[in-house]
Order: structure tokens, then sequence, then C-alpha cells
């Protein structure tokens, strides 16, 4: 399934969308935490008519499973050039991940360019590792998402970690969709976790809270992506990330995630 | 008057607060970013019981002016480590401020440590540039809270710019108040626009969104900050911040600012 049908909503009354949590888009079986935010920045775009949610946060509830949900959009303010809303995906009446958000219409941004760095070094896709999905690991959501990891960075995989808390490699959705503003959302938070390479147990790292800054328009073909975490403490972790198309930097993430306290 | 009292709320109904936007902690007129949000801060911990706002996202509608304003709570969950809301401070029936925070309680976090940077360089306070308020410039905000800046990044108040976008310094409340999580949320934009130290035109930047994560709570005494922006494009900047006391790291912030089009 496409990542548009599998964030496709149906307007069922007021500021609120009937929503299907997509089988295949899980880490065994819930929604990786990108895709779910997807959802609630395409309610945000499709209620106040801004195509491009260039800022969204998420705060994540309880995980979501594959089935019927709803999203409920409160639209704070519309202006010329920004609209700020309120979203809420929820699953048996209980929500599961909540949302703020401010879209813009990116086609007609503009201004001055002063950009201090350059793009993540990462050798070109060919020379990357691929990630395929099987039935056990790793999990269905790979089938959705096609990534390949650095080779510096793929090193869990085979038991030998680089100690060094990134993730580093290239995005792309499958069967040739373009990559939109909104699937950008879910580039975000697709890679394996930063901390699976640290010098720590591997662990999953479930997200508190997901921020997304989306600067620019993808064009067509591979995202280099680079993700990274300075600062395990107290139980948490921060991931920062930067997606670059060519030599644009095109979005901007950070994420606070739960460090399992073993 | 003190950060508490210039963020007193008084309950009024379920989830309601009447608050004041206080006078001096304006930028001309208009109050300072990081104090609205910690007013929200504020509002979320009291609705929740959990004392400190682990991730607080603010959405900036409408300039806020000094005067009676209204905070309006809406939970999302509550759980036994965690609780999520929204908030809104709205002035004459007015949005002008939304926020989606998650609070803990931080005395209790524990987890492994794995810091992967060390503190910004920042000479001393007694060496660094106080920022003095005046009738004029600086702006009253700066009798609120004391700042010390960086000799490198202080140039521009001389017209000697760096011609790097970064802000770097010492903060802390005046007349000896603690620093408590809910002033880091103050600290997260206290500083003067890491833009000032470009090379463009001087301009203020106006927060479209501000993120501040605060990972544990402050001692007393002076914090080191820095801030930095990398990427100025399409309208808009980026600004990092992080936030020390002494060899720990103890909050990260990133907002989303307008460039003027100029």
């Amino acid at each position: 399934m496409s990542f548009r049908d599998a964030t496709a909503l149906e307007p069922v009354g007021p500021g609120r969308y009937r929503a299907t949590i997509a089988e295949g888009w899980d880490i065994a079986g819930n929604a990786n935490g990108g895709y779910l935010l997807s959802i609630l920045a395409r309610a945000v775009t499709e209620a106040t008519g801004k195509p491009d949610p260039l800022t969204i946060t998420g705060h994540y509830l309880a995980p979501g499973r594959p089935g019927p949900a709803f999203v409920d959009v409160v639209t704070h303010r519309i202006g010329g050039r920004h609209a700020t809303a309120g979203a809420t995906l929820s699953v048996d009446d209980r929500p599961i991940l909540v949302a703020l958000a401010t879209a813009t219409d990116l086609s007609t941004a503009s201004g001055p360019e002063h950009v201090e760095t350059t793009p993540p070094p990462v050798p070109p896709p060919e020379d990357c590792i691929p990630i395929e999905p099987t039935d056990t690991f790793p999990p269905p959501f790979m089938g959705r998402v096609e990534l390949r990891i650095h080779p510096e960075d793929a090193g869990f995989a085979r038991g030998t970690k680089s100690g060094k808390a990134r993730m580093r490699g290239w995005f792309r959705l499958r069967h040739d969709e373009p990559v939109d503003t909104l699937a950008l959302v879910v580039a975000t938070d697709a890679f394996p976790p930063t901390i699976f390479n640290a010098d720590l147990p591997v662990a999953w790292t479930p997200t508190v809270e997901l921020t997304a800054h989306i600067r620019a328009v993808p064009t067509a073909g591979w995202l280099r992506c680079a993700f990274a975490t300075r600062f395990i403490t107290g139980g948490y972790l921060e991931a920062d990330g930067e997606i670059w198309d060519g030599d644009h930097l095109i979005a901007q993430s950070r994420q606070l995630a739960l460090v399992p306290r073993g």
C-alpha cells in the first residue's frame, strides 16, 4: 500500500476524519511513529488548506496497532502565510498521538540563503547497506520505506557496533512513489535508533516527542539522512536529524526518547 | 517582579487559569517568547501534578502585550511517569500562544549516562559582557533576566559582528531568584538572536515555534548557554540551544523563526 493510501483521510464532520492505521507500517505490530505523525500532518494540511507541515510536534501516548482510527483537528489560527492547528489520533475513543503544527505553502518560500554546513558524508546508495524486509527482522515497515545504511553505521546488525550513537543513510519510498512534505515526516523517524550503534545494550527507544521542521519540498530520488544522539542522561535521549536533497537541507528533526532503565 | 510572580496563575475553573502578562518582561512592548511559554509550562505542571516540563512546544500566533490573560489546559493523558497536555494563552478571547507539553518529575529520573560532547567554551561570567537594561536598548526584559555575553559574540552591539550566527553566554534570574525547570524555559529564548552576529542585516527574528527539552533540575548559580544557527533558507532559520549547569547538560532547545525578507 502506497504512503498516500496509507495516510488517506475521509472527512466525517467538522474537523473530523476517518483514518486507517495501515497494515505493514509497523515494527513488531506497533505502527512507526513518523508514519502516525504523517497522518496528523495530512489532516492539518487538509483542514487548513496549507499544503506543507512547516513545523509539527507529536507527543506519543500509546502504541498504534493497525486498524480504524479517527483524527480530530482543532484550528487555532489561519493567516495568510501560516496556519496553526492541533490534531489528535484516536483509536477506540482513546488518544494515542497528539500533535501541534503550523502549516504553510513552501512553494512560495523565499529569503536569503546562509548555510553553515555541508551535507553529511554518506557513500552513494549503491555502496550502502540495503535493509530489506523479512518475516522476522527487519520489521515489515522496511517494506514500505527503502533505506540504505552507511556501512560504518550498519555494524549493529552484525554485532560490530561503531560505538557512536549515529545512523546515516538514504531514504526513499518504495515503488518510486514521490516523497512529498508529508512523507518527509516519515523520513525523520524511519531509521533504526541511533542507540543501536552506541556502547550500550541494543534496545528500542520509545519516542516521547518528535518535532520535524520541513524546510523545502523534495525533488525526486534518494534523500540523504543523518541522525545523531549526543546526550543520553536521566533515562532520556535526544536524536537530531537532518535530511538533505542533493545540496539542500530540506528537513530537520529532533526527538526525545526513553532509554530503557535496563 | 520575580519570575514566580510574573508567571503566577489563579485557578478559575476546570483547566482554566487567570494569568497576567507582566510589565517589564517585554522587548519593545511585546513579551519575550520564552517567558510566555513558561506561563503555559507552569499551567501544565499545575494541572497535571507533574512538576517539570520535560518537553514543551509553543507555536506563536500573535504578540503578547502586558495585561490580563487566560490559560486553558486540556489534559490528554496522565500516567504514572508522564502527563501530556495542551495549553492556550489567550488575551481578549484571542489565542496568542498554543503549546503542547509532556511533564514529569525529574527528581526521580535515572538511567545510563553517555554524553558525546563537553560544555561550550565560554569565559567566566566576570570576563563576559553584561547586558544591563536601559530606557532604550537593551529592552526592559534584560532587567528581569541577567545575561553575560561571550566577548566574541557581543560585537554586534558595537557594529563588529563575528560573522558567525551564534550567541554564547551566561544566564540567571535577577535578585538571586533560583532558576527552576520553568524558568529554564525562559533561558531557552532569552539571548539576543543568533542572526545578530551573522553577515546579514541585523533584524529581529519572530519565533514561529519553540521546543524545549528540560533534562534536569538546575542547581544554583550561572547557567552556561550556547545558541547557534546553521540553516538560513527560504525565509526561515532554526536556532539550536544548549543549557549547561556546571558539567551537566540540563536543557536543549530548537526554535524555528522568520527571517525578514528584507
